[in-house]
C-alpha cells in the first residue's frame, strides 16, 4: 500500500463538498461549504476558495493529493465544462480547466449523478448488475443509467436527464422553461414548494413533508403526487431500458420507505403486462459522489481498480 | 464470393413476410402472406406453412438457405420465445425453437425493430452514429435503441418499448392494458380508430388520413395529436438517451414530410434548453427488418461483416 490519495470535489447545486481520500477508500479530510445563493463568477469563485482550502488543509497533516476528481451537474466529461446549472446559472462555463489552473494538479471531470451511479455500481446496491437505473432526487432529479455494463452518457454528453423528461405534458413550470417534467413535481425542492404554493402554513421542507403524511392530508397529497410523477418516469424508464435494478439516492432517499414503499406499488400499477424491477434505496448513499470523484481520480493515476477492495460501509 | 443464401422470415402484427438473401445483400426470392387475424396456434400453422413454402420456392431454383433469421415483436434473443404479442395473442410462445425442428437448419431468432435498426446502423440512415434511435411506427410503436455503438436490450431482453410509455398518464386506454401510452395516440392503427371513434365518416387508413390534412379539420386534428404524442416520446429518448440522430420507419413513415417536418417543429418547441437531434426518415425502409435477419443468419455462418459491403439502395 502506498500513502497516495486524492481530492474529490462534489459541486451541488446549494453546497460544494469535499473530500481527501485515500486508496483504501478511507475518507481522511472532509468538508463543505453552502454557496448562499451565489450565481455564475461568484459561485466559482466560493468553489476556488474552498477547494484551495482543502489542499491546504491536506498539507498541514502532510498529505499531497495527486489528483481531483471533479463532479457537477451538467458536466461534459470530456471538456471539464459546465453546460447548463439553473441554480449556480452557469452556461458551457470551463470549471475543470479553470480548477486545473488554479491547483496545479490533474483535475479529473465527472458527471455528478453518472460518477455517483459509478460509485453505487462498484461499491453499492447495484454491483453485479449490467443493466441498472440509479436515480437521485435532491433539489434536482437525474440518473445514471447502465446497459450492458456501460453508462450511458449520449452523443453529446447529455444524456440520463431524467428531471426533465414530460411525466404530465403541458403541466406544472419547471425551472428549466419546460413543462410538465419530471422535477417540477418530485424534487425535494419542488415538493417543498408546491406544498407552500398549494396552501401549507409552514415552510416546511420536503423531509418534513415526509414526517407528517399520517397527519396533515395536505402533505399527504403533496408527497403522493411526488411518488405518482416518479413512478410514471420509472415506467418509461423500465419500458425503454429494462433495468434488473431501480437504485434511489439523493437527500429525498433518506424518507427510506416512506418513499420507497408507495413507489413500489405505484411503478407495478402502471405497468400492466410486466413485472416491475425492484426499487431499492442508495447503499452509499450521499457519499457516493465523492467516492466516485475519488474513482476517478485514482483512475487517472493508473489505479483503475482502485475501489474493488472498498467497503460501501467504509 | 461463395453462393451461400440465407432465409430472413419477419413475423409482423398482421402479415408474415420472407426473403432469400445471398451474401451480397441481393433479394433473390421475396414473399408474404396475411395472418387474416389468425391467433395462436392458427397463427403458428400459418407461419409453418409459409416458411416451408419459402424454403421449396428456393429448392426449386437450386438455393439452399443455410441459414434462418427469424424475427418478431417481443422476441426474446436468447430463447427465440415471443414474450408477448397482443395482435397475434402470442404469450411466451417458443417460434424459434418449433421453426428449427419444422426447418432442420439453424434459426437465429432477432427481436424486429432491434434487428430493423442492426440493419439501419450498419447500412441506412444511422450508419456512422455510436448514439441512435430508431422508431418503427407501423401497426404498434417501438424503437431501437444504440447507445456507445450497443444496442440496448434489458436485463430481461424487453427494453426498447417505446410504444407503451406513458405520455399522457391516465390518458386512453391501450391494447396492453394500460393508459395513455405513445401507441394509442400514433400508431397507425390508433390514428384511424382514433378518427372513426371521433366522427370520422369513412372508414381510413392512417395513410389516408395523411393525405386528408388539408381538406379534413378532423383528419388534421387526430394527426396532430398523433405527432405531438410522438413528439413528447421522443423528448424523452432526447433527455434520457442524447441520440445523435432520431430514424423514423415503419408504414407510417411513408407519410415521409407530412410527419417529419411537424415532428421536428414539435419536438423542438417541447426541449426549452437543449437541440432536438435531427429527425430523419429511414433508408431501409421495410426491407430493413429483412436485411437485418439475414445479416442475423450470415453472422451465425460466421460471416460477421457479411453486410459491410451491401448498398443501402440494393
Amino acid at each position: 500500500m502506498t500513502d497516495q490519495v486524492v481530492l474529490g470535489i462534489d459541486v451541488g447545486g446549494t453546497s460544494f463538498k469535499g473530500a481527501v481520500i485515500d486508496e483504501t477508500g478511507r475518507t481522511l479530510i472532509a468538508g463543505s461549504i453552502a454557496t448562499e445563493g451565489a450565481q455564475g463568477e461568484d459561485a466559482f469563485a466560493i468553489l476556488e476558495r474552498f477547494v484551495i482550502g482543502m489542499m491546504a488543509q491536506a498539507a498541514a497533516q502532510g498529505l499531497k493529493p495527486a489528483a481531483c476528481g471533479l463532479i457537477s451537474p451538467g458536466m461534459d466529461e470530456r471538456t471539464g465544462h459546465v453546460m447548463f446549472s439553473s441554480n449556480l446559472s452557469w452556461r458551457d462555463f470551463p470549471i475543470g480547466p479553470r480548477l486545473t489552473a488554479s491547483l496545479g494538479l490533474p483535475v479529473l471531470p465527472g458527471h455528478d449523478v453518472r460518477t455517483a451511479g459509478l460509485a453505487e455500481a462498484q461499491l453499492g446496491a447495484a454491483k453485479g448488475f449490467a443493466d441498472s437505473a440509479m436515480v437521485m432526487i435532491g433539489t434536482g432529479i437525474a440518473a445514471a443509467l447502465v446497459t450492458g455494463g456501460q453508462a450511458i452518457s449520449g452523443a453529446a454528453q447529455m444524456a440520463c436527464e431524467l428531471g426533465h423528461i414530460p411525466v404530465y405534458p403541458g403541466g406544472e413550470a419547471c425551472a428549466c422553461g419546460q413543462f410538465g417534467c419530471l422535477e417540477a413535481y418530485a424534487s425535494a425542492a419542488s415538493i417543498a414548494r408546491r406544498y407552500r404554493a398549494a396552501g401549507g402554513k409552514q415552510a416546511l421542507t420536503a423531509a418534513d413533508i415526509a414526517m407528517r403524511l399520517d397527519s396533515d392530508p395536505l402533505a399527504a397529497k403533496i408527497w403522493n403526487e411526488a411518488v405518482q410523477a416518479l413512478a410514471i418516469s420509472l415506467v418509461t424508464v423500465t419500458l425503454l431500458l429494462d433495468p434488473a435494478v431501480i437504485v434511489i439516492g439523493g437527500g429525498l432517499a433518506e424518507a427510506d420507505e416512506v418513499l420507497l414503499a408507495p413507489l413500489r406499488v405505484a411503478l407495478q400499477q402502471r405497468l400492466a403486462w410486466r413485472a416491475a424491477p425492484p426499487i431499492v434505496r442508495s447503499e452509499l448513499g450521499s457519499r457516493g459522489a465523492l467516492l466516485g470523484a475519488a474513482i476517478l481520480a485514482f483512475r487517472s493515476l493508473g489505479l483503475a481498480n482502485a475501489a474493488s477492495g472498498w467497503q460501501s460501509g467504509g
